[in-house]
């Protein structure tokens, strides 16, 4: 199976790509790593990518950025530019992608707990995380050719202390159950879910 | 109390209009009608219709439209256009209308059904209300002085025909509990929710 991992040297994603790594094809990108680079806020960017790329079987995506910081000062243009990455990125490199990749291939993005359980300073990552869980629900049932779409949406995950002051009380996930997540999405059958590990 | 409502001449926001004047002072809005005008696209619209009107109790928003069309040939701009309207122009009546609101008052804003139970060609319009649900679930936990926001998630309502082609199967809801929905949110103390009337 050729498949791609967008934002493959981040946190999860380089532990994602270890997991896949070795049995199937791995194609490593990001905006500054990886084996190809692009830019998700670009469709222009992405169409390129996938031009370069060829067809592929999945698309992991762990990658993306929101805003954080009070809400009381977030102002519009705070807020468009985390809706421009994390989820108009994740989104477009659907819409675009559908056009490339193989028939019984899959798409899994990567969503998050601030959409159901929210943190202080957390609202525009919330708000992506929850447009791009209805994103896949209403993919699914539309995508052709045995197509499929998941969302991974992990909770503050152990191997990011850095986060843990933003989300008291919030019980660190293990980086083997995320993971697993993804494997489950690429490897396994199921679609328009949104695979909760917290 | 003086209340705010964007969208007061569409199907549902004529009906929250005639539930809550006489009792409070309504102001109506539209982007073509209603006693004042606003493009609520342009951050910089909506910041001088809040210096025109002045300190509001409440804000009702039953506006906003996103793109409905196959999945297979929306484009990274159609989806867009729907984000910049229904989602990000709401989300932009709070993060500015946050400056201009009274102590106690509330935001209520309206997502929809597609979120979580989607349709053939719904896939932005459900994108976008799931990121509206999230963002009133993180914004309540911020907002500062007794300020309050909720979203309404109505069904396909049966004043409106022309849609229930587009969903089979779906059960239209009286008009009477949606605009319930609204009257809730705004005369009544929760906040942070998402009022589903489906």
């Amino acid at each position: 199976m050729k498949i791609i991992i967008i934002g493959a040297s981040g946190t999860i994603g380089k532990k994602v790509t270890e997991a896949l790594q070795g049995k199937h094809e791995i194609i490593t990108a990001g905006s500054k790593s990886g084996a190809f680079q692009l830019d998700i806020t670009s469709p222009d960017s992405i169409e390129a990518f996938y031009k370069r790329v060829g067809p592929f079987d999945a698309l992991v995506s762990t990658t993306g950025s929101g805003h954080f910081g009070p809400l009381g000062s977030t102002t519009p243009a705070d807020f468009k530019k985390g809706i421009e990455s994390k989820f108009l990125g994740q989104v477009n490199l659907v819409l675009i992608g559908q056009h490339y990749i193989n028939a019984k291939g899959s798409f899994t993005l990567t969503s998050g707990i601030l959409s159901e359980d929210p943190v202080v300073y957390g609202v525009n990552l919330g708000a992506i995380n929850g447009g791009l869980n209805s994103f896949v629900i209403g993919a699914a049932i539309e995508l052709e050719n045995g197509i499929r779409i998941n969302a991974v949406s992990p909770g503050v995950v152990e191997d990011s202390p850095g986060y843990f002051e933003y989300f008291p009380g919030h019980e660190p996930v293990a980086m083997d159950r995320v993971v697993n997540a993804y494997v489950k999405s690429v490897l396994g059958a199921i679609t328009g879910q949104v695979i909760k590990v917290f």
